[in-house]
């Protein structure tokens, strides 16, 4: 098998190493201030992130699953942990039997309220302060192209 | 605080929603597939390939936290989960008291060798099939530009 791998060219291996350690700093440098600032993880953001902007508040949990791209007893356990801490409650959902709904709780709210403003100024500071208009949209092609696969 | 906070702009909004998802989901396909044709998670990788880019094969712990940007307390408890299934060993330095080093194993190298053609093989289809020489380019320059700050 190994002599049919088309190996990385010394340019693409650059690439998708810098790009892998750009994303685990980015991640580790927001996860910390997040922390400090608001008690929040990363995780807890990205799940009130998706509540929040969601009509009413609440999304199916299976939903939820393919919006945050996890394993489904990750969302499971993570939300139980939510759960315990206020910022989120799951509903059932009689009617459908298409399984429970997850719904932010108005602490939820709050805590997602306290923690946006330093975390968009970390991304500023981290991303957009390095970056011209310009260069936004360059980046913006590239991954549109990629996610396009 | 928030009054003052500069959120962003459409454009900035809408390449960081893309770019956070599109690596979630490169995250989830390459340890899905990973798993399934290695037996090994993406952190499993990551630590061997450190390892096995190092000149002896072995790496001070603080170090491999440093590379990985991972929490020193995740260091530690993925390290234990591989020590048990003989990938990596735990290795004293009595002559300078700076801290254990962390040596890949020969079953170590060994899966690291196995996961590497399939790994490979993921990211080109994922990623650089996608992309022309003078994009790759592009991209770097974007990610270096990131780095430096």
């Amino acid at each position: 098998m190994r002599s049919e791998t088309r190996w990385l060219s010394p340019q693409e291996e650059h690439l998708w190493r810098t790009w892998t350690q750009l994303n685990a700093e980015l991640s580790a440098t927001l996860q910390r201030e997040m922390q400090n600032d608001a008690k929040l993880s990363l995780s807890d953001y990205e799940v009130l992130v998706h509540l929040t902007d969601s009509p009413e508040g609440r999304i199916r949990v299976s939903d939820l699953a393919r919006l945050l791209q996890w394993e489904r007893s990750r969302v499971s356990h993570h939300l139980t942990r939510m759960e315990r801490r206020g910022l989120v409650e799951r509903r059932e959902c009689p009617e459908d039997g298409r399984g429970a709904f997850i719904a932010v709780t108005r602490a939820g709210r709050a805590a997602n309220e306290q923690a946006a403003p330093g975390h968009v100024a970390a991304v500023r500071r981290l991303v957009f302060d390095a970056l011209t208009a310009d260069e936004v949209g360059t980046f913006s092609t590239l991954v549109d192209k990629l996610r396009a696969r």
